[in-house]
């Protein structure tokens, strides 16, 4: 416990981006850091880094964790194509469908956003935590960085480097397994960019057929002492392919998730979790270009504490 | 009515792009012009085309249009800050906040996916529209798309064009109006661009601090001859800032939304709507550069017949 | 603000069941209340005291009261009779419609429970009110009364005592009108009894065919001196045809709805709202009694802070 | 195939209580049995026959039953104590929580409606299937039944005749285990009746405390030779303790619940699922009274295929 209320005064970034700042770590990017991104597009080539958003998806994998009451999707039907079929739309002079969806905003491919996580009574930039109320976040919520998930995306493939598929779970990923990524792929993490990392957890899981222990459970992730490598890098994001970013079972008892503990409420840093990775990886492996330009922002709903999302990555 | 079937039938896409084919006009892209694209960020401005999805949204506004079933988002929470401040939340040892949406995917900012819309009994490359049953969209749903709505993005303002603040309700504009556009500005629509037209009429409505008559209502908006146009433009996909992207009352009174009926069944055209353009249009005049990088993936929804965007022209 | 201190404390039954009751005044009903209900059952008639859920419920109604996060409850599909006419049921074997509600627990005909309204940082008898977090109730759930509401019912139509088809907005009932409507009609409030108030109010939003200004708007209702009256008359539950029962405006601006401050509370008096009793009225003006079986049993849904009901009136 | 259909024409009651009846058998129960099944009340005791609405109930389930899109209900607060406690709601001037629920109509205890299953093209009195759309029944909505299902419940408790705490999974209830059970207990079920079979199976489930197998599953339940002798009983409703009354696996191949195909779309019977009968049958089995007061009338939701109902017995 003392040691991440050490590590959360050590990179509180409370302050200084004003009072009134609500984005926290999507500041370090600059408007020449787009630029240099969109010049990292050569082959025109796409790659989404969202699962689809489906009734498969991995919150119906059975977890130790408490219960959270997230759940995958539900899509239903305001009109059909057998509506059209049985004749009973056509008093509308148009034969169309329409649907709607019901689900939570952290279930799939997605951003926490800085009202999600607090520490102690406050949140990022030091907002009171009763600022989020039943009626959703009044300061940090997701819709303020509807114009900022732009820049250029860098995939530390750490499995690869690892020379494994996927790392098993529980495994820390520590400051020199990024380091020795960067340098097996000639990259450097720096500022105002949106590092994704890839633990190769989400490809077990498909492997498997199966998301058990995927939410929640026990996984391969960032170790604690990343905070203060991201922190020096300035990094305006991070990503995985895990549920939860950070190691689990996570290196201390003392607290849950220590890791988010700092990073969301202190650094002001953009977790991006649940992101398909494994398409990128091989094409990334295969040209050897690990830089790309990153376009990632979440779906704005006001007042959101995090927000599903498409992110691509353009090479 | 025989109109309609004429240009059904002149621009047809069905296997055009193979029997398998789901995203019709999307096909257009090609990986050059996604380079290209990339080429034109040179402030590294980022401008979000998304209105903010909350209950103040556009589905407020009153209609007169046969009720569709449509509502503004219903934002709840599963977990809140004021759970956290009042303790209840420490037995997981983390202060966090969650969240749910409940939405329909057309509701504010959106894509019309292609099984959105049946000509007879069948959808964009003749599938049949039975294949979109209560269970969603077996075929064309919008997750096809999730790679591909990255491009050259063009802005023709045509209330700009006009002189005006906003093109009156019920004006269709014409390809006259579209081309006129294109001169003043000095761009070329052409094969794969996503093409914006700005009509005015969402800043209309927010001037009036009311969406009464917008959703269904009365607008601005194409002509029938513009999907000829469209078509031998080869565009990728068109978005407006209005509802439903066609002129209305719709010039026909054979059938409601005519311009539909063609666009997305027959030519396969993905259509965006409600997207928000006068923050882009206010720059665009003052560097009077009107065509940009576009990347606007609709949110992965397995089987939807549309999605919400969060869509970005970056310049 | 005194005023109601006062009468929270004089009218607190905190304890009153002993220490682990969450059901309040529902304790005053007596098996022999019950037999005896059951023997007003003469002519076999069955009201249904409810409004049917759906899209034209009175949430629909325009209201200068804070907004409540209530609507009217969406009712979607999840297999339909046009699914079964296209034929893609049949592989299931079965042709077959199912369907899904979301609603708000309090947006139509319900009761309120005694985890709905607060007093202070506490709840009826005395529990935390951190006890009901977005997880909902965990004490004083609506779940709690499922086998309780049940018991004599008693009509007292003050609208008709008053000659009027309905009382107007901003009428405040008073324990006189309760005693003149008792006396005029013969009969007698008493311990265990479901005491049904009729003003009139929806009949006259039926008549006008809106429901504008009934959700939270000015009211009749009761007068804050009924709270000792009904403690003094031991009543099991109180409803009526309104959306909050007590007069609006209220009569003190110390306090929204003060009336609810002791009710619910510190009486740990359910309170039916949003009850149609205009059928049943006509009935007991017919016949001449305005006594009957009640059985209005809340929907039993587990840590709800109140719940949509079908309350029955038997004659 | 051809029993099915056999039944089907032998039992249909279309047309019975005219072209535009909506309600079917429940049309058996005339007002004099609504007067007797009151003088049933003998000792105020009430039982509720609903499982609580949470996320414990039986939709989490596996199932080997092809997916029916139904989960467990969702409960999502607008307004919690813990916002209270906060203080944030004390500018409403009421420190209130209020509440929403998402649900499959048919999750938990509930009333199979006239709509829900279709004979053919038809449903009950020879409706058309079409009518029941994405927009709900128009024709056969539960809604219809609001003021009906009140009259005389008797329980037939064949788990006990049998001498077994429950039925194993695949057993038919024959029309001799229905007579051998009214001997035993002296009760002889009637016209108008609300008939309630015990076959132990949730007993079963609940002793388990796992639900798996249960929705869907296989499980005991009525022998599709029953049909004839509800029907010649003329009983208004009947219901178990199962999640789909008649027996699993069916007894034939040719078609997926077969007494289903019969009893709603042909005989409109009305068919209750998921009861808890257990408390019931320990008190009948005690005082030997297996009849009593049945009201069990649905959530009226308008155009619903079924519905939800906190069904009471009454002593």
């Amino acid at each position: 416990m003392k040691d991440i209320h050490a590590a959360a005064k050590r990179l509180r970034n409370w302050g200084k981006w004003g009072d009134e700042d609500q984005i926290g770590t999507l500041n370090y990017t600059r408007p020449e850091d787009i630029v240099a991104a969109a010049g990292l597009v050569r082959k025109g080539k796409v790659f989404s880094l969202a699962l689809d958003f489906d009734d498969r998806g991995p919150q119906s994998g059975k977890s130790n964790y408490a219960a959270m009451g997230r759940f995958n999707p539900i899509h239903l039907m305001l009109r059909t194509g057998t509506d059209a079929y049985s004749g009973v739309l056509d008093h509308r002079g148009i034969r169309g469908a329409d649907d709607v969806i019901i689900m939570p905003l952290q279930g799939g491919t997605q951003w926490d956003g800085l009202a999600h996580i607090f520490y102690g009574d406050q949140m990022y930039n030091g907002y009171d935590c009763r600022l989020v109320t039943s009626s959703g976040a009044g300061k940090n919520g997701i819709e303020k960085t509807k114009e900022k998930m732009v820049g250029r995306g860098v995939l530390l493939d750490v499995a690869r480097t690892h020379g494994e598929k996927w790392l098993p779970d529980g495994y820390a990923i520590t400051n020199k397994d990024l380091e020795a990524t960067e340098e097996r792929v000639g990259v450097t993490v720096r500022q105002g960019d949106f590092l994704l990392v890839r633990t190769g957890q989400m490809q077990a899981k498909m492997t498997q057929k199966s998301w058990d222990g995927y939410p929640g459970g026990d996984a391969p992730g960032l170790a604690f002492e990343t905070l203060d490598w991201l922190h020096r890098r300035r990094v305006a994001a991070v990503a995985t392919d895990t549920w939860g970013v950070e190691v689990r079972p996570n290196a201390t008892t003392d607290a849950n998730q220590p890791w988010h503990w700092v990073s969301i409420p202190n650094m002001g840093l953009s977790v991006g979790e649940i992101f398909y990775l494994d398409e990128l990886a091989k094409d990334c492996a295969r040209d050897q270009r690990y830089e790309f330009m990153f376009v990632g922002p979440a779906l704005p709903v006001t007042g959101a504490v995090g927000a599903p999302t498409n992110p691509l990555a353009i090479k």
